[in-house]
């Protein structure tokens, strides 16, 4: 075997307008070349508290249980669904695009039995068939609903389902990967019991981090399982006082789980800075203003909106090409020749749409401008 | 709620010599701070191929399941886990310290039952009780052991291990997260057949990546799996196209299954490289000599070393204070007054011992010295 290297591997440029990961500000890259400390490093305690503060004010909670999990929104996903399911469970879970999908799945592998509400891609979930589904099975664990489908760029109203869920003891489960920092999200206000995000979306951190945060709630489901959580990794019960908030409050000492990533956890803090300073609702608006500027092009063009009309995400665009493009060959061209990135479909979409973010740093009327030059230049030619 | 920033997260000056992390050199960092990029971006898919490469090396395999799981080096050991337990298996376990329990405790969760092979903290598990236990439950779906058990020091071999498992169905699982890159490890060579580490040990790269690999054997009871792998995050059968090592061989199109971590996928290349240069046999031998050097030492100073002699790991030394020294406040005095972090004990070993670890860019001369005259200072005072 030869110890062979290879060359250092410095990126080509790129603008990052596919569904994530968003391009990235450089005061969030450079606070992840900081020199690392240690995970029980009294100093880097802080920092987690910090960030934990920053995410309640983000996600517009007052939870006491809201931390960032070390893997990507998916194992946040995962963290939501393994340790709020016991085996035999009855979960309801909304499906109109890849992501419910991907919880029913993880309640499957949980034990849960899913009850599945479908809906074409695109389409929302209506509160009404939440109603039907919750009165047939009474005694479900949670109903789980995507509000923002990074798959269809559907996004999904979550207030009634909430107040549905209030007086019930079925939780309510809110996948906001592509949500959180884009669109308007109350987790106390809409009565969400366990939220999870991802960084690499509208919070235009990198990828490897996934915000969750659960309610007292959700908090008393936790207390009361008797099985066992089948991941020992995303084990909220032993996670928590890690992340210095145990179960029943108070101040436990901070004890060793796993070794955090620091230096993610570094991005993610500058980040969640970059968000608080700009303002939420700041934020929020200027995601709405240009992917509303987007999409008024893309139909000016004749170009088909995937998403229910009304319930359009600002910051992630689905369309379909007509027929006859090569969506591949242009996507590729595109990141070829203009070094711009946006994604293709997936599963129902694959081979016809696109998807375009307009996320985080990447959601300005520059980039909006560039992105549309560049695809009238390619299909001119 | 008000949306309060925090300042910057700068960190104070901080020597690593705990059990991890370990000092970052600063091209790793640099690393970290790269331009992010798609996680589909053909660019990148060519890195995530040069990693594989270089861990191919790292770890003397050839296995072509080769990959860098998407979390800490507990995520790897859970992957191992998951991806090869099916409900009702019995797996054999090596109990010496904290990493083998977590192994049991992962394996139940999983639905198997554990046979434990327990050893008093900071001992070795002999071969012949591996034996044993496999003569007593022929059926085993693995042998668990911890090649560097960072909770004592420990060395494990595993070459006996390894030829005893050879003619049988059971594979063996090995434990390197403290190993790689810092003590001879040939998993080829030694029958290894599941082999998980971290990135922030020996690698000196920051926590947030678990280096994985899988035999021909091990692959063979992934693809014969009847149950579901209860995690969808760490399912190796749909991360490995991700990966561009499918089942079977050949160059399936590269899926997308969870956007990686980017950013510490850069640092991770970055670190390979530097071990690559040095030479990993150069840097088992650099481990060796300092962290003998360090032990020598602290044998000349009447102090008493926890791990089995004759099976010390040179990058990570556990040893007793005498009574009468508070170790929590020395420890903590260290941290303040002189800028260096070393690792008090786990379970059995807690308010007693501490564990220096010399890994990775940490493991110097220098910084024997260093450590030594502060202990010195502290104590004298």
């Amino acid at each position: 075997m030869t110890a062979t290297a290879f060359p250092a591997a410095t990126p080509p440029e790129r603008l990052l307008l596919g569904p994530g990961p968003s391009p990235v500000h450089e005061r969030v890259t450079a606070a992840q070349a900081r020199q690392v400390v240690g995970h029980l490093d009294p100093w880097f305690l802080e920092v987690m508290d910090q960030i934990a503060a920053m995410l309640r004010v983000v996600m517009r909670t007052a939870n006491p249980l809201t931390y960032a999990v070390s893997g990507t929104g998916s194992a946040g996903m995962e963290t939501a669904v393994v340790n709020t399911v016991e085996p035999g469970d009855t979960v309801i879970v909304g499906i109109n695009g890849v992501f419910g999908g991907r919880i029913a799945d993880t309640a499957e592998r949980a034990g849960a039995e899913v009850v599945r509400i479908e809906e074409p891609w695109g389409r929302i979930i209506a509160t009404d068939r939440v109603a039907e589904a919750l009165q047939a099975h009474p005694g479900a664990k949670f109903v789980a609903l995507v509000h923002a489908e990074t798959s269809t760029g559907a996004h999904q109203p979550l207030e009634e389902v909430g107040a549905l869920l209030a007086d019930t003891d079925t939780l309510f489960l809110v996948d906001s990967v592509t949500g959180l920092g884009g669109v308007p999200l109350e987790v106390d206000d809409w009565g969400v019991d366990v939220l999870y995000s991802g960084t690499q979306k509208c919070l235009s951190v990198p990828p490897g981090l996934a915000p969750v945060t659960f309610s007292a709630k959700a908090e008393a489901v936790l207390d009361a399982r008797t099985a066992p959580v089948r991941s020992w990794y995303l084990d909220v019960s032993a996670i928590r006082t890690y992340w210095g908030q145990p179960a029943g409050g108070g101040s436990a000492k901070r004890a060793y789980h796993h070794t955090a990533p620091i230096s993610a956890l570094f991005g993610l803090h500058e980040g969640l800075r970059m968000v608080l300073e700009e303002g939420l609702e700041t934020r929020w608006a200027r995601h709405a203003e240009v992917g509303e500027l987007f999409q008024s092009h893309l139909e000016d063009r004749d170009i088909e909106l995937l998403a229910q009309q009304g319930h359009r995400l600002p910051q992630l665009t689905s369309f379909a090409w007509p027929e006859g493009v090569d969506e591949g060959a242009l996507r590729s061209r595109l990141l070829d020749e203009h070094g711009i990135e946006v994604g293709g479909g997936l599963g129902t979409f694959a081979g016809t749409a696109w998807r375009v973010g307009l996320m985080g740093e990447g959601a300005t009327h520059a980039n909006v401008d560039r992105l549309l030059d560049a695809i009238d230049e390619l299909r001119e030619r």
